[in-house]
């Protein structure tokens, strides 16, 4: 591990103790997809609080890719920690049976995600654990996540970073080799990837979302311009509902 | 309607047109309760966008109590919006049906608010609709809500507004009786009411609440003190998930 990667560790180990102790939880629970950011995710939560600490649960869809929960597994072994594996068809199935619900894959995908984060706060009620986020800052600044889905949590450990660095972060970590290699994917529907789906490499997503927050802004490229009106429309997702109190 | 009120609603209808517009979307979602709370939101969200533009959605479980969809129905067709009755009893019943997963009427209430939200956005989703929020300031600064779910809104037209004013306010707008004089309930057990749950009238907390923000937060009476804690217990309710990036 680098000293940058080292000391990021330590800073974010930090971050989460002091947010377990400052809750009065006992624990942390974490979804795992067995993509790289949940796996950073639980990884520095297990070096904050202890493997004891620390469950995964393995959310799986009909439209899963078996070796996903297979890495999550393994991940899980080599960390140490308790997990469970809850497949979510029937949930989904539920939904779609309920008057006026029409399947499409992104409405669908929709609420995969948010049949995810109810899962994962039924288990944080009822052991006393926060819900461990495993947002990356591409994504977040992106919109590319589901609102009160993926992106609901109460602690957040890699938000400020970029894909790339949550890539690099997870070499230094010791994340098992298959997790580093496989090609990003939310998992909604079958052949779904990241950047096939946003029509922009990460390296692109990356070079753009840093060169716009240095510029204040201001696009100076084409593809600079396509991040920025991603970002402008996704505003909506990391801000607070729209009320007449003020904020918060 | 006094003056106050009159300009109330003005001001409220103006911030519900604007998010609107910003948003792009072409109407607004709102579940109903059948309690005083989504009866003013969606009133003043039809003054605010037209009757044809606005969608009740009346979500009982199986413990709901039938005066509550009536009084909604009625609600519905006294605004003239078009509504619909989605029963969730199955969609509760296939997340109890999952491994791990008991049954408690405090982990079941948070999985109803969690359900209820996931339908709304599925509706908001296909329709392009803004999801309304009917949250108080009472209950709101009280933590008495469930995160990432009846919390979980676009735009929140009553937040500013603590229980007491939202009656003041509902009697203004003319909404029907029944709604005005039946006891508040989250309805998430069966003779679940507000007041009994949180072992203060919503009079305690209302002039709490409001001496409490004068004050700057020092409590000086032990209803006071009571009400403090359970507004520092539910901080993070009111707070973007912990992370190092700086907010949002």
């Amino acid at each position: 591990m680098t000293c940058d990667w080292k000391c990021e560790k330590e800073r974010i180990e930090q971050m989460v103790r002091r947010a377990l102790w400052e809750s009065g939880c006992e624990g942390v629970v974490v979804g795992l997809s067995g993509g790289v950011d949940s796996a950073v995710a639980v990884t520095l939560c297990a070096g904050a609080v202890g493997k004891e600490q620390v469950k995964g649960l393995m959310l799986p869809s009909a439209v899963s890719r078996e070796e996903d929960l297979r890495d999550a597994e393994t991940l899980c072994r080599s960390l140490g920690i308790p997990f469970q594996v809850i497949p979510i068809q029937p949930v989904l199935d539920s939904f779609h049976a309920l008057p006026g619900i029409t399947d499409s894959p992104y409405l669908s995908g929709n609420l995969m995600a948010r049949i995810r984060m109810a899962i994962l706060y039924y288990f944080a009620n009822r052991e006393h654990r926060l819900v461990c986020g495993t947002s990356n800052r591409s994504e977040y600044m992106l919109g590319y996540c589901t609102k009160f889905g993926d992106n609901a949590a109460d602690i957040q450990p890699i938000l400020h970073l970029y894909k790339r660095e949550v890539y690099e972060f997870a070499r230094s970590l010791g994340v098992p080799e298959p997790i580093l290699t496989k090609t990003p994917s939310a998992g909604l529907w079958v052949g779904q990837s990241d950047e096939g789906e946003i029509g922009l490499t990460y390296a692109e997503i990356d070079a753009s979302l840093e060169a716009l927050e240095k510029n204040g802004w201001n696009a100076t490229t084409s593809v600079e311009e396509r991040v920025l009106a991603l970002v402008k429309k996704s505003q909506h997702k990391r801000s607070p509902a729209v009320n007449l109190r003020g904020y918060p």
